[in-house]
């Protein structure tokens, strides 16, 4: 099985094509969820999906599933997939690379013949993006029973057209029941990070998916006239949040190499130059793969809160408050799957490490219902969301023979 | 001489009238630069001139100059006088209580049948807030060349009217020329800091007013997506800029009593709570009484800057760009007046200390053309600009007392 390889070229030209419905001038690709452009690029890969002998079945919320026999059907199918929505600025890769390289897989496995034990399924999730409709992560978020069906449905974009509606202009509103058995679920990727590319690596083997928790914190001082106010009676509500900001980095530090801690928004009341700043509200975003580390990456945060407040840190009281306002907890990816993707890149002499994903994807909540693995491969400055994305046509061909290669060692089982 | 005091119940009950024009629900005043309510309040205000047998001048900007004749009236005058415009949301004091204040001097000359070497003269500015029409402390700057007449008449407010209408509309466009010679300048001021307050003290001498330095920095760093981002490949434009957010309060400890240093406005980009902050511009202001320490200030503001930009602040480096915005030079005040205020307030028993302005005041535009100085009182919790703004009725009256003193030991001559 080792000496199966996919083509590398077919999987590039794949992604040119596709790339070219919903073009940008700069290079990138601007094709939202469920609209006409979406629907081109639906009818193109569907297609494809046929001419490769794969029996297309959608969902009612216009998730695709192109099937191929397995020597025994009954099988819980082996699936792999992504999405192919972008960002109104989006780039090539994200998503549409996890897609393409399922196609060249199923492709590779017929030009070679070989029939699996288990049937394999190749998956297009639905609005993964979110940049149209909300929620996030849609059509596999529904079909992992993260929420409701009629949510996803009724969610509208800003002009006050719905899910339903567009599904329907499009041609994609389908009558298959959302969710079914799956066997087991690979996704390949683009990192979207910059950890691949420093390391020198081709083939991240990810090991799960960061739990994140956000807080807003708000630190409340004394906003006062910053001429006639003299230094020791003040009570600069920044000041006293610039320690917090290093906090929140040191904590990340201290829980290497799997930390986190950004504050990216921060409010400073009431924000004009000659004004001492009486109160500041910021962001905090904590992720970590172990639920554990997490609770005490956010024990040292509310520890550095208090001392804030109490005046242990600057010398100066100030009301601080802290909350929590979103979480998701760490999603470890199955041990068996994430086996067989390191096993895959070393087989292959791929360079290659452990890798967590710190970003959202369908893989996360297929993770909810079925044995999950991802595999990354490096993009260009770690950038992505961008019309900039770039990835090397090498490294989306290593990345389509490892999930080639995981996907047998799966389904031949 | 010092046997002569000032009524401070009649002190009092004259600020208590002034507000009742442009009174908001919550105490405080609402009375803008050329309003009908200004025009309301000089009315008034001029009234009790002329009642104090005072000639009154107005010159084309609207400033009002009460005169008291003088034993030799050649002599060029000793004015003080404040402004009686308010911000939209400002108190009963700020400006109110040095106008009030000269009145009762003159008032109590009168009772006491005192005539001084000197005239006096009780000046009313135009605009000192610069609430409605810009550039703040309109009258006082003509009157000391700082900028030209024609700069400040055709001013606009939001809705167009310019100051040149807005005079005549309210009978205040006068046709004495704007600047005349004035032998010293006295003005009394809430002091709108805590200072004062916290010293337990009744009278500020003010020795001078505050040079200030305005910046805008911007630390720009790589915007990246929180999740997939680990911590040492990170440059995050906050976490950089937060150094230099203490170093501005570490830099105005550090030339005590007479620094201060404020961050007033930060602005993060993108401001988004999952992405990693890439550039972040924030003010600076920077004041001292000193030129010379201002100077060492500011070099130690840009070393910090290079520091951060070459990565010795943190290990990462930055771009970091500094652009100055605007600056005062510090006005130091007039040693005979001021020696005038401190002797005044000892000989009366006073508690004082000497003090520096880091607000703007007529004043210290008068400081260009003529021997100036101040005398503040404590204001509640040193609060102004503020409906909230207050004052105790006993260290009004002993404010009054010491300019009373400082006139007379002036003016005497």
């Amino acid at each position: 099985m080792n000496a199966i390889k996919i083509n590398g070229e077919r999987l590039w030209q794949a992604l040119m094509e596709l790339a070219r419905i919903g073009a940008t001038p700069r290079g990138g690709n601007a094709r939202l969820a469920l609209t006409a452009l979406d629907g081109q690029a639906r009818d193109l890969v569907t297609g494809w999906m046929r001419d490769a002998g794969l029996t297309v079945r959608i969902d009612r919320l216009g998730n695709i599933f192109g099937r191929r026999v397995g020597r025994n059907d009954a099988l819980a199918p082996v699936m792999t997939g992504s999405h192919i929505d972008t960002q109104p600025t989006g780039g090539k890769f994200d998503g549409c690379y996890g897609v393409m390289a399922g196609l060249e897989v199923m492709r590779t496995l017929n030009e070679h013949g070989v029939t699996t034990e288990a049937p394999l399924e190749l998956a297009i999730w639905t609005n993964e993006e979110g940049a149209r409709f909300v929620p996030v992560m849609m059509g596999s978020g529904v079909f992992a029973g993260v929420f409701p069906e009629a949510t996803a449905l009724t969610a509208t974009d800003d002009a006050g057209k719905s899910v339903a509606g567009e599904l329907a202009a499009i041609g994609y509103a389908g009558t298959a029941p959302v969710g079914h058995k799956v066997g087991a679920y690979f996704e390949a990727h683009i990192e979207q990070g910059p950890i691949l590319e420093a390391e020198e690596k081709v083939i991240g083997v990810v090991t799960g998916s960061l739990g994140l928790r956000w807080y807003d914190v708000t630190v409340t001082g004394m906003e006062a006239h910053a001429g006639p106010t003299p230094m020791p009676l003040r009570r600069d509500a920044l000041y006293g949040a610039s320690f917090l900001f290093q906090e929140v980095t040191s904590i990340a530090n201290d829980f290497a190499p799997d930390g986190r801690g950004t504050v990216g928004v921060v409010n400073v009341h009431p924000s004009s130059r000659n004004v001492i700043p009486g109160r500041v509200r910021f962001s905090v975003d904590l992720r970590h793969l172990d639920g554990g580390q997490l609770d005490r990456m956010e024990a040292r945060l509310r520890q550095a809160c208090t001392a804030l407040a109490r005046g242990r840190t600057t010398g100066t009281a100030l009301a601080v408050e802290v909350e929590a306002v979103q979480r998701f907890e760490p999603t470890p990816f199955a041990p068996e799957l994430v086996a067989h993707i390191r096993q895959a890149a070393a087989a292959r002499g791929y360079a290659h490490c452990d890798i967590v994903t710190g970003a959202g994807h369908d893989a996360v909540y297929l993770a909810r219902v079925a044995p999950t693995a991802m595999i990354f491969v490096p993009c260009k400055d770690g950038i992505s969301h961008n019309e900039s994305e770039d990835a090397r046509p090498e490294h989306l061909e290593a990345g389509a023979n490892v999930l080639l290669a995981a996907m047998l060692a799966q389904a031949q089982g």
